[in-house]
């Protein structure tokens, strides 16, 4: 069998991602990472199918995205520890852009257009678009044109929220000279997570009413109706919605402006204070990871337990809120870094949620960690609920297959 | 019998409005407005029990407070339109307090102690709570200390809201240092229509879960168990929550931070925008008036019409949301301008809700406006839904009597 390699790349604006999937049977064969590209202490690391490790610590050479990527290729093609003999076995990279603004409402082959588009957005997600395109022209300088390279954007699951969903309520004429409106983020991992709960249990989500959360450091919340998404928790941009590791999400915004008043912040300072410093981090003081926090709520720190019982009070609430979206629930899916872990956190919101028919199996829900996903709700309960791992990288892969097949380019 | 004569005085920060109500009946003696205090175009207004009415129109005299409460006093006296012969048939004052902080979790007799702390919290409400320190003032000039003084605030409602409620997601500090929290507005109104659903059902709220709507130029929702609120939509400020009038409600900071780097605006032409440009007004551009909005929408207006959809909507899903707080729901009621009179809301709520198990009867909830109220459920909905037009000045009324009586100054 030929493989159908496809190489799927993340690029941020210091970090270079990837993962090398044969599609075949959707398998990882090499998956890596170039990290601090521009500062003296840059650095790589590969591990491939076959456990063959790169480790290559401070290489302080790696001064741009396309110097990243050439490591990248070596890797890839190691003589000893690679996973390719040409570059010419890549059929074609699909990349991860967050911010598809109006006008990417599905993947798009990356042309001259579409890159002229992706810089378009980039006031409204400056870090992640401008990284994205770094590393589009990385791959366009080393690959060339012959290697099809598509666009998968986290924005286009939520083409099709409704206006009353996506409008933000202050003067109209943002929208309409700014485009400041819900884009909604995240949605690659709902739009998996739905796909595969769909696959699992044999049903059409043309008939279901859904909601996943994905609760991870960044978190978001969908609602899923007939296969759309219709609702989601995330705003203009990721810092929208519940609370997270350090982002505070939405909140009455004169509270935004009594801090900025009391130590009379910069923009930029009350920017770095709610995405930086709040959520899990700013309540509890401990860290920003839920592990470390539960650990110390279990050791009896009252800070650590509250910021775990107003991230479930919200995320409870959030569900309640969506269930009226949706006027009714079928469905309730987990996933992400916490939603697929922590497991006494889906156990305090799912039994908050009893009144509403949702019965979960403390056991099997204790089991659901660590990567294994499956139901965890009882046989008789009113609504399903599942844990499913995420795979953002391998819904890109997918998307990206997809165009390559529709437009005869594989 | 002796009229037990309160006058409620709620102080703005150039305005005076009063009522003088004879609680033996409950029963509006007279009620009236001073205008534009400090304005050369100030103003009065009075109207009596027995429709003797008094407009004096362009005052330019009136330069503070205690001058604005001379005119309500010889108003209230005066000899052919006036209803008291003499001050001293006044038995107290009630004031509307709006911040009463974490310190007043119940209404307070006004000494020097009490006025130091509405005095510590403008910070927290810097209009509302330095013009109520001077309709205090006024009082104590022109009654002296005879005639006791009582302050009802709008928070304290609020006061056993759970931590888990009223802490916002961002660094813990901004609590300790500042008291950043949600305390929670319109208090005073939510308490008595559940008192009156109450009354009229001959249902005690000690059993009830009860969702309780203020719709009105400013607009809460409030989630009440065993008599307590549990949870609130406004928060730090009346600015927090469901879109208003003319206020956004909660946002994404995300927005905020935005609209602010656009224009290059300070804070506080970003608290303008968001108070007064916003909500209802800021999408319609119509007006902040319900009823010009329904007028354009009804002639096509597709922004009149947007800004309803989005209205209803945030509703419903506070509804959702509160719903799954109180882990189910008996009561929903509607009361403020809008709640009480605009019947296609309600219609449009409660259809929406109609997986929950709310009934309304379409043709009753017609007929509950202008100051009607009573039951729009049908007999066999599962969630009792009322109508029931609020009165914040009977209960600061109610309020005050009862602390004089348990204080045995009446």
């Amino acid at each position: 069998m030929i493989a159908i390699n496809i190489l799927v790349l993340n690029s941020g604006s210091s970090s270079l991602k990837y993962q090398l999937i044969d599609m075949n049977d959707e398998k990882i064969l090499a998956k890596g990472i170039c990290e601090k590209i521009g500062s003296s202490e840059s650095e790589v690391h590969q591990i491939t199918l076959l456990g063959e490790k790169i480790d290559k610590i401070v290489i302080p050479g790696i001064s741009n995205h396309t110097k990243a990527f050439k490591y990248i290729e070596e890797m890839l093609m190691d003589s000893k520890k690679g996973i390719i003999k040409d570059i010419s076995e890549i059929k074609a990279v699909g990349h991860r852009v967050v911010h598809g603004g109006e006008y990417f409402k599905e993947p798009a082959i990356i042309n001259d257009d579409v890159i002229r588009e992706i810089k378009n957005l980039i006031p409204l997600a400056p870090l992640h678009n401008a990284a994205h395109l770094s590393g589009i022209k990385a791959c366009k300088e080393l690959l060339g044109d012959n290697i099809p390279q598509i666009a998968v954007f986290d924005t286009s699951f939520y083409c099709n929220l409704p206006k009353k969903a996506y409008i933000f309520p202050i003067p109209y004429k943002y929208y309409e000279n700014y485009h400041i409106r819900k884009y909604g983020f995240h949605g690659t991992s709902h739009k998996f997570v739905i796909k595969k709960y769909c696959n699992i249990t044999q049903k059409n989500s043309d008939d279901l009413k859904i909601i996943s959360c994905h609760l991870g450091n960044g978190s978001s919340i969908t609602a899923v109706k007939n296969s759309k998404a219709v609702e989601t928790s995330m705003g203009l941009s990721p810092l929208g919605g519940i609370m997270m590791g350090t982002r505070s999400g939405s909140l009455d915004p004169s509270v935004i402006l009594r801090i900025a008043e009391l130590d009379s912040l910069s923009l930029d300072e009350v920017n770095k204070i709610l995405n930086k410093q709040s959520g899990l981090l700013g309540i509890s003081g401990v860290g920003s990871d839920d592990r470390e926090i539960l650990k110390a709520e279990n050791n009896g720190n009252e800070l650590a337990k509250l910021s775990h019982e107003m991230m479930v009070y919200q995320i409870v609430q959030y569900i309640g809120a969506y269930t009226a979206v949706l006027q009714g629930l079928d469905v309730l899916i987990f996933t992400g870094g916490i939603g697929e872990n922590q497991w006494v956190h889906r156990e305090n919101i799912c039994k908050n949620l009893a009144f509403m028919g949702i019965e979960i199996d403390d056991e099997l829900n204790k089991t659901m960690v660590s990567g294994k996903g499956g139901r965890i709700s009882k046989n008789n309960s009113k609504i399903d609920v599942f844990v499913i791992p995420t795979n953002e990288e391998l819904s890109i892969a997918r998307d990206t297959l997809e165009l390559l097949k529709n437009n005869n380019l594989i």
